[in-house]
């Protein structure tokens, strides 16, 4: 069998679910009979098989895991991804397809023993149809690209994950990634109207259409959609488009109380007004913001919330109006109203960066998705405040709070082990709350291999035990994306 | 064996895959048996058996097809659904679930030997949550019932399916309903945040919940959405509401030829607007609704637009006078602009009794339900009043033409076996013509028994074989609603 090469994975904290990926033994002739076959059916310079070249495909924007796979490989079309999967299926091999591995929750990380799929080059975008505001694209595209093509249009493509500058569309597809303008414009499978999806049996079905209604058969579509690459591979993706609105107004609201700017949103939808953007960040995210993006963000505020209304002209100046009124109604500080295209992008810049800002920190960010019904945010980001003080922890909370989408961000330091055991344990009562107040665990960034111990918390048994069964159904060999969001 | 009843059912229209349907002998002894069963069950009260009684339940709203059950049961919460089905299940007795019978391609028409399960009285209002805009309610709540409380709380409802007065909110779940707002604010599936499913097991899971943003795990959702009573039953349902629009404005468009319609279709989504309705009639319907309900139509047009805008007041304002400018620049003889709440209530009246004001002139009402994408419009109707003429045949033409959607409507008698036949041939060239052009063989009526021969040429085998494996997973007896949409 050759040499092996040995290497662990500090993966205690998410538990004993992954236990099994902390060591692993990969023979060398192994990686050479992989690495001969996928190269007849690619081509070698597009198979990277030697451990400095598998570094970069060993983990995604994770905190903490890490995998190294047997071998990388790169497709750039849909004949070439089907005989990728029909060698996967047949040999067994476990295959995690990637875009550029922005995922949040481990979704991208090898499986033991497995290879890597990447698709960041099958990147066209094919067609855009003015006539039935639709996008036709590969999965390797980047989310920008996509929105850039249609604003040049005066269209748009509203989902606007964090990552949405490298982010590529078939990872969004997969993760049905959310973003800041989910309150008024929903996520990314509100705007998916069909697919070409490599199944595990390597056949290649399109389901889905340009017509904007459809009720021809169940629909397939949505089981997709947010499968993380478990259940089959995109290798085309339509999207639907809007109109673009024809003009933004962006207010910052600053509180000196958590619960002000809480009620604040909970008046604004029950006025109601439905605004594009709803985002909060709280003291320590405003501190770690202003040290890194220098906006000029209010030091002294608890909180501060980024608004911004979008539409027709006289809509959004009333509507900036009302929500500067309700704000200072429910004891903000101050209201500002950006009074120049480059004022509302430092500001919509202050929240963008946020993840940034707070990774800069501390050695190692834990970022958090859990979100509520809108009524209990006020409540949960009370919870996770106490929570932080007794177990003596520093967490950065932002998030989507019109969404009830909460990123309680944990700042700490993965060789600390009795601070990981405290965060470990502060992790578990957050999504814990969350579930008990009528919410799930994850939001928009997905189960992977980060939340796979508290889905059935989220959805309970009965609901793991269907999924497990589409899972089966759909790969039956269970080689696309191994044990991601439940084991089999 | 005792005494048996034999009945037929006209069914030769929809081809061969229903010839089963034909010729049934039920056993009196069974159905006293059956009786007694369910009488234990429910309540003997709530049993219906005897064939003057089960006539009113052996079809829904669809021309031609109908087929008596061996019994009616009426259950009233989840744990008696519940036991009908474990019962069912173990009896292997096909089980019909339906509400008020509107469907429009036969999906709830009683399967042979089946025992339909209706939940009409299972009709209560649960919950307003105004605080996280949604609507709890059981499943024989009419769809009219759900409007009119979202109103009166400032909310809007907006999935209209054209017998909203009287459809359940179970059914138009079953079936994704459409309706006439579907343009800007989409299908029933776009509000439904959450149900409760009894499986064929008898097994209870809930599915969803409150927050506007989940990943937990695979989306369960849509799979059952849609899924016309095959795949589980729906028990209690959460609704998302939207704020209801501050203003509305009506307007209709006359034309002395169709294209120049299609023509204004196009170029108002193209400017882009996206009104809440764009609905089209053509002579043989304006003609018809005329003469049923005496709104003042516009006798001597070829096709009229009915156009609604809902919103800010300043935006519909500018957007209704765009829309008229739009149509003029087109071709429109007219534009009238509706001048009070009354007046654009009798407009959209016209369109709402399209099917009713068709139905009443001819003995068979035969509704197509084709939708193409938006740029297939045009041709698409020219096709079928070039096919009308072909054939021979009076087809009136309505829909929703700003999803596409169109309701060639035969106007037939099924005595008439020489014109029948001609029916059934243009009927299968505009399902071909429409997925030749991109589009769909239901937009929102459903495949039901009406449309199961065209299913596989509309999504193609390899989807209707997903189908399928999804059915047998399901439900593996095959007693829910058995023979729709697909055979297993």
């Amino acid at each position: 069998m050759g040499l092996s090469i040995f290497y662990t994975l500090p993966a205690r904290f998410f538990g004993a679910s992954i236990a099994a990926f902390m060591v692993i033994f990969i023979s060398m002739a192994d990686i050479t009979s992989i690495f001969s076959q996928l190269g007849a059916i690619l081509s070698p310079d597009r198979v990277l098989t030697s451990p400095e070249d598998l570094i970069p495909y060993s983990f995604d924007a994770t905190a903490v895991l890490s995998q190294r796979p047997r071998a990388v490989a790169f497709a750039e079309n849909v004949e070439e991804v089907s005989r990728v999967v029909r060698w996967a299926n047949e040999t067994r091999t476990p295959l995690v397809v990637r875009g550029s591995g922005t995922g949040l929750a481990g979704g991208s990380i090898p499986s033991p023993d497995s290879v890597v799929l990447c698709l960041s080059r099958f990147d066209k975008i094919l067609e855009l149809d003015r006539r039935n505001l639709t996008m036709m694209v590969e999965p390797g595209v980047t989310t920008q690209a996509i929105f850039d093509r249609a604003d040049q249009a005066g269209l748009l493509y509203p989902p606007d994950p964090g990552s949405m500058k490298i982010s590529t569309i078939g990872g969004n597809v997969a993760s049905n990634s959310g973003g800041l303008r989910g309150l008024k414009y929903g996520v990314t499978k509100d705007y998916v109207m069909g697919f070409e999806l490599v199944l595990a049996s390597g056949e290649v079905v399109w389901i889905g259409n340009k017509c904007v209604k459809d009720v021809a058969g169940y629909s397939l579509r949505e089981v997709f959609i947010g499968s993380g690459g478990t259940l089959g591979i995109f290798t085309k993706i339509l999207l639907r488009l809007l109109p673009k609105p024809a003009a933004k107004r962006t207010l910052l609201a600053v509180y000196s109380r958590m619960e002000d700017a809480a009620e604040t949103v909970s008046a604004i939808i029950a006025h109601p007004i439905i605004p594009c953007t709803l985002e909060f960040l709280d003291r320590t995210t405003i501190h770690c913001v202003e040290d890194y993006a220098k906006v000029g963000l209010p030091l002294e505020a608890e909180a501060i919330l980024l608004m911004e209304t979008d539409g027709h002209p006289a809509v959004i100046a009333e509507e900036a109006e009302i929500m500067a009124q309700l704000a200072r109604k429910r004891g903000a500080l101050e209201v500002r109203v950006a009074e120049t295209v480059e004022e509302a992008q430092r500001l919509a810049t202050a929240r963008r960066s946020a993840f940034a800002a707070l990774a800069r920190v501390a050695p190692t960010t834990i970022l958090e998705d859990v979100t509520v019904p809108r009524s209990e945010l006020a409540g949960m980001v009370g919870f996770i405040q106490e929570l932080a003080k007794r177990h003596n922890l520093r967490i950065g909370i932002f998030g989507h709070m019109g969404d009830g989408n909460l990123h309680p961000t944990f700042l700490t330091n993965e060789k600390d082990e009795a601070e990981m055991h405290r965060v470990e344990l502060a992790f578990s009562e957050i999504v814990t709350e969350a579930v008990r107040r009528g919410g799930t665990i994850t939001g928009e960034h997905g189960v992977g291999l980060a939340k796979k111990k508290f889905l059935p918390e989220s959805v309970g048994g009965l609901n793991v035990e269907i999924m497990r069964k589409l899972k089966r159904l759909f790969d039956p060999n269970l080689i696309l994306n191994p044990g991601k969001m439940f084991d089999c």
